[in-house]
This record gives structure tokens, sequence and C-alpha cells, in this order.
């Protein structure tokens, strides 16, 4: 059986991934008068007089919601809310499973910006985080951003953060390989969607001055004309050295590839044309930019990907669960930028030297190192940021 | 050590009543790529394809939502959405432990009906039902009759409902006890809140022709000036005999007297001054409107009061699992009239002609013949009112 057919038969087997499980036996009349009526009122009130009690005496110390309008799910586009169900249930299991977060999926009916910022900030007392999923550029980004604004809870949007603090983890770590310097190497980033501007962002925080990022069109460049937003915003944060012209003239003489674009764009001889030792990361799923045996016979130095069957998979899993465990610990209010740089610093130093090499830059998923080490790195960044208060 | 205290102490150990369980163990990355990518795009593609199938693939056929915005939590009004929380995972825990049921605590930051239905529609394609937690009249009126037009799935406010159905069981076996029918009776509601008015509505499709509701100002009667407009509507659908007065007024002579309103304010001489073996349902919570001795001593033939301390508890926890069961088990779209009327008669029908007696109208609430019944009556009525498909 395939893993489409395997994937069928235990959905309709499981009917659910998740269940809501009770932390309290009710055998009697005083069970219920402790957990429920009189006694409950007790707790209410207790909360009513100082709300941050919501984190003792509720379970929102270790919830968060995991929520989607069904825009962007995996690489099937706007199939709607109900249809998105699957994968925010899945998300929430890998909460639980890797990091012990209750998680709740939660897809919601509009596509409309102003309702959702609306809809989830009015959500946002009864959890302790808010992920943010699969909900479409651009309109991501300003959802992302208002409700940060809005909310004195983490909202994270995974499809952005996630997977640049797994590639920031990634290129630290592919640059001690080949002994080279985040300072001095030129990155093309291409794809400049949601991910590939997060990235883009993030590489920069981690030291990279020159990223020149690409679109279906070509080099991104100060001054073009017809760049949506957030595509003008970028023009000038990239490209210091104002290049022009298609992905192949971008890569020529560069140190490093990132695709998080579409399948078989990368081609041999362009990565032959790219300085010495070039690193080279297409994510695209599950058909990646170019095949890995195909990059490494056309000179690739490292290679990852976003597939288990290759070695280095920049997998978000190895960065969320961590993440928001941090953040909860530490009840902070933020996951801010010194937040996922350490995460990235954090996931990267899993890999010791002795075990560091072309195929192994980046740790397992399945490496029981990974949530505790992000986790202790986040917590400590959001109080040394002001994210969070120090701890007693 | 008193309930009070027990309840803070337990609440502060819990630190959440709930938590969310994984139903899928995730071990490596095949178990990852069947319960998560790539895999479960095949059940995010077939629901897209055919969106009934989301009660198949993922958990919605068993989840509702226990949505608050905290403006009437228990009897301590509005103490907002975040200390609300320790009832609303109460009510979760009672969903699961009496019925198997995984429900999801939601409490919403508004107490603007637009928004609150807004919001509530915007989250109802990730449950299968939804239960409305004290929420304050007349609000909640406009929220529920707005919710049911716009939800293609059961909305159900508990404290109007739920109360209303436990009421109509106690009434039909009380009646039994005195000798006398529904069709004859004189029934006095006092308290024309939002309790009230459910049980006003439901005691007369239950056959009682002549309901009197009173509120603080009296008898409602058509034509009084300054009723808003829920008592307006009541004005005209109760007091065929246009009665004028006081509580005591509408008691003089009257079969039953169902309290939801305050302490005390039921005195024995009226309870004298009603008809026949009068039956007194005085549920003002924790203290009723007379205690029950008082009033047996005055001459109640039957007794049933909110409390568990005493016989004929008239508690929502008999019926709303039992309701929430059937309506999910043939995904019903909606929480109808018939569906109501079904579960006051298989409530009360639980009790025996054997176990009948005027300490004997309801079952206990751990009495485990409960949620099997209401589900069946339930889940029948669902069918035969077209609530739900005929069953396979």
């Amino acid at each position: 059986m395939d893993v489409k057919e395997e994937a069928m038969k235990m959905h309709a087997e499981w009917a659910g991934k998740l269940e809501v499980k009770s932390r309290v036996k009710i055998r009697d009349s005083h069970d219920l008068s402790i957990a429920y009526t009189p006694g409950v009122a007790q707790p209410c009130l207790a909360i009513q007089k100082d709300p941050s009690l919501s984190y003792k005496l509720t379970r929102r110390w270790n919830t968060v919601a995991v929520i989607t309008d069904g825009t962007a799910i995996l690489g099937l586009g706007d199939i709607g809310p109900e249809a998105g169900m699957p994968v925010m249930e899945g998300k929430c299991v890998l909460f639980k499973e890797f990091a012990n977060i209750d998680a709740v999926p939660l897809c919601l009916k509009t596509k409309d910006v102003d309702e959702l910022v609306r809809t989830i900030y009015l959500l946002s007392g009864s959890f302790g985080g808010i992920n943010l999923e699969d909900i479409s550029a651009p309109r991501c980004f300003e959802v992302e951003r208002r409700l940060k604004e809005l909310c004195d809870i983490p909202v994270f949007h995974d499809d952005q953060h996630g997977t640049a603090i797994i590639v920031g983890a990634a290129l630290m770590n592919a640059l001690k390989v080949v002994g080279k310097k985040m300072g001095s190497v030129r990155c093309v980033i291409n794809g400049a969607g949601s991910a590939g501007i997060a990235i883009a962002k993030h590489v920069m925080r981690l030291g990279v001055r020159n990223v020149i990022l690409c679109d279906r069109f070509g080099i991104i460049c100060e001054g073009m004309a017809g760049l949506n937003p957030a595509h003008e915003q970028m023009s000038r944060l990239t490209n210091p050295e104002h290049r022009q012209g298609s992905l192949a003239d971008a890569l020529s003489g560069a140190d490093v590839f990132i695709g998080v674009s579409a399948p078989g764009v990368l081609k041999p001889e362009m990565i032959q044309s790219m300085a010495e030792s070039p690193i080279v990361f297409p994510m695209a799923n599950p058909v990646p930019e170019i095949m890995p045996e195909e990059a490494l016979k056309a000179g690739a130095a490292v290679v990852g990907t976003g597939r288990s069957d290759f070695p280095n998979q920049i997998n978000n899993v190895l960065a969320f669960p961590g993440i928001f465990r941090g953040a909860l610990d530490v009840r902070a209010s933020d996951i801010n930028d010194e937040m996922k740089t350490a995460a990235s610093y954090a996931i990267a130093g899993i890999i010791t030297d002795k075990e560091l090499a072309a195929d192994c830059i980046l740790p397992k998923a399945f490496d029981s190192r990974i949530v505790p080490a992000v986790a202790k790195a986040v917590a400590e960044a959001a109080v040394r940021s002001g994210a969070a208060a120090p701890q007693a």
C-alpha cells in the first residue's frame, strides 16, 4: 500500500487524530461540586480579580490554538476550512507528541483579513499562544502583524518563521562544513512568497549581508515597476548590488541557493555557475527544485531538501514544538526576532563538531535533544529580550 | 476543608481540567508521513470534494464547542471571558465523563451580539455542535436564534433549554404523583429571564395551557406598558386569563410553582394559597426561593430544587450530555423542539412506576440509564422531525 492509500485508510480508521481528555474523574456529587458548581465559582472569582491566574487555574498555560483559513493547505492551495482540518489535527498531534502541548485545531470560514484578525483576537483569551497555519500570502503578513500588536500572547505563523528558523540553522552548519562566513556569502532565495520573504529576513538577522530574492519574473530589484507591496519592501532590504535578470543571473557566483519555489527550476548548469562549494537547499515539496543526486553531481557541496528520504531534511517539526514549549514555559507575550534567532542557534548547536558533515547539518526529526534545547534557548531569549518576566 | 477551599486547592493542583490527547503515535518518519505530510493531503482532498467526509476523516463527528462571552457565569454575573474558563472547562469535563464527547472550551472577548454571532459562525466548520453557555439575557436569545439560522450544525443554549428540558421531565412525573394532567394545571414561573422564558415555552409544548410568567415587577400580562421585547412576546403566549398583580396573586389557586429567581421569595402562605397538592420547584442556587423542608411544611406535595443535597435535583447534567450524544450520533443539523420534547420524555421515563414517589421524580445525575436513553430518544426525534437523515 502506498502512502496515499495508507493515509486514507488510517484517517478513516482513526476518525479523528485528536480527542479531549478529562484530567478529572467525576464519580459522585462531591466530585461534581468541586470540579463544577458550586465550587468552581472560587477559581472563577480568583481569575476575575487577577487575570494572570488563568495560567494557574485553567489549562491556558499549556494550550495553543492552531488556526487556518484553509487558503494555503500544504501544496494544495485554497481548499477551504473543513478540508484543512486533517492537516490542523496533524499539526496538533505533533505539538502533543513532540512537546506535550495541548493544541486545538480551528479552521475559520472566512478569508477576510479584518475578520480573521478580529476572530482570532476574540479567541485569544482562551489560549496561551496562537500558531497561524497555511494562510496564503500576502494576507498572512497583515494577519500576523496585526495580531501581534493586539494580543498579549505569542502569535507565530509557522509557514513563515518555522521554515526560516530551520533554514537558518541549516545554513549555519552548512557554512561551517564549507568553511565560509555568514557575512561574506551571497545567498539567493527563489520564491518570494511568505516563506521566502521570512527566510530572507531571518538569514539577514543571522548575518548574511547579500541576499537576492527571486520570483517567477526573476530578481527583485529596488526601483522595479509592478512589485507588490511585500516585494517592494524586500527590494529595499535585499540585493545591495542592484542585480537584475533571471535566477540564473542571480546564481552566477553565488554561494547559497534556497528554493521555496517549484519542481525542477534549478538546473545543473546554474549550480556549476555558482561560487566554490555551493550550498543548495531545494525545498519544494514533494518534488524539489533539483533532485539531490543531480545537485551533488553538478558540484553542490551541501544539499538539504524538505524530504525525509534524503539527508538534511529541512522540516518545521524541528522548530515549532520547542519554540512554543519555551514560550509557554516562561509565559512569553510574543515570539520575537531574538527568540527566533535563538531557536536557529539551538537547532544548529545540536549537531556536534564530531557529527557535522555535508550530509549531517541538521538533527533528525526524532532526535530527543531538540525540543529541550530549543525550548531552553527560546525561553532564555524571551526573558533576555523582555518578552517574558525573569523566572523565579 | 469546605467546598470553596477544596475547589481552589484542586483547581491549582489540576492546573487545567482538560487536555488534548493524540490518538496517533508518531514514532518515526513513516508515522509522520501518514498522519501528517505528505499522506494527510489525501483526506484533505477527499473532504474538499465531499465536505460531509469531515465527519468521517476528522474528529468533527464527536466534537462540540462550549462557548461563552463570560457575561452570565453561574450566579456571578459578568466576570469576563478569562474568568469564565473554569466553568467552561468543567462543562467540557462533564461532556466527556458523561457522554464521551470531545468538548472544547472557548471564551470570547466580546459582548457584541453581531460579533458573537459572526465569530461563532466562522468557527462552526470545525465542530459537530455548539453549546452556548452563560451568555446573559436578552442577548442570548438573538445570538442563539441567528446562529440556528446560519449554522448547519446543532446550536443549543444550555442555560435556556437544558434547564427547561429537566423541568419538563420533573413536571411530568410530579403531575403523575399528584394525579393531575398537564392540560388542566396552572403553572406559575417566577423569574422571566432566559431560563424562565425557555421553561414557559417548553412546558407549553408539553401541554400546559395556563402558564403565568412573573418577574420582579409581578405578573407579565398582555398590554402592560414598559415590557422588554422578550417579555412582550411572552405576554401574548402566556397568561390566557390576563391576570394582573404580584407573585402572590399569580399563585393563588395555582397548581405549580417554578422558581428561577432569588432566595426566599416564595413564602409559606403563598404555598398555602395554591390549589390542592401543590408542586413547588424553587430552583434558585445555591439558596432556593424556599427551603424544601419549609415548602413541605406549608403543604407542598412535591418539591424539587437545584441542589444535590435534597431529593429531586433539577440538574442540567441530566440533559445536555445525552442530547448532544443523540444529535451527534445521527449528525443532526439542529436541536429542535421535537428533540427537546423527546429528551424530557426520556428523562421522565427513566423513573419506573415502582420508583416514582414525591421524593423521586427525577433520576440522580449518576444514573447510568440516563445518557443512553436520552441519546436514543433525541436521535429518533431528530430523524422523525427531519433534522437528521434516516440512519442506515
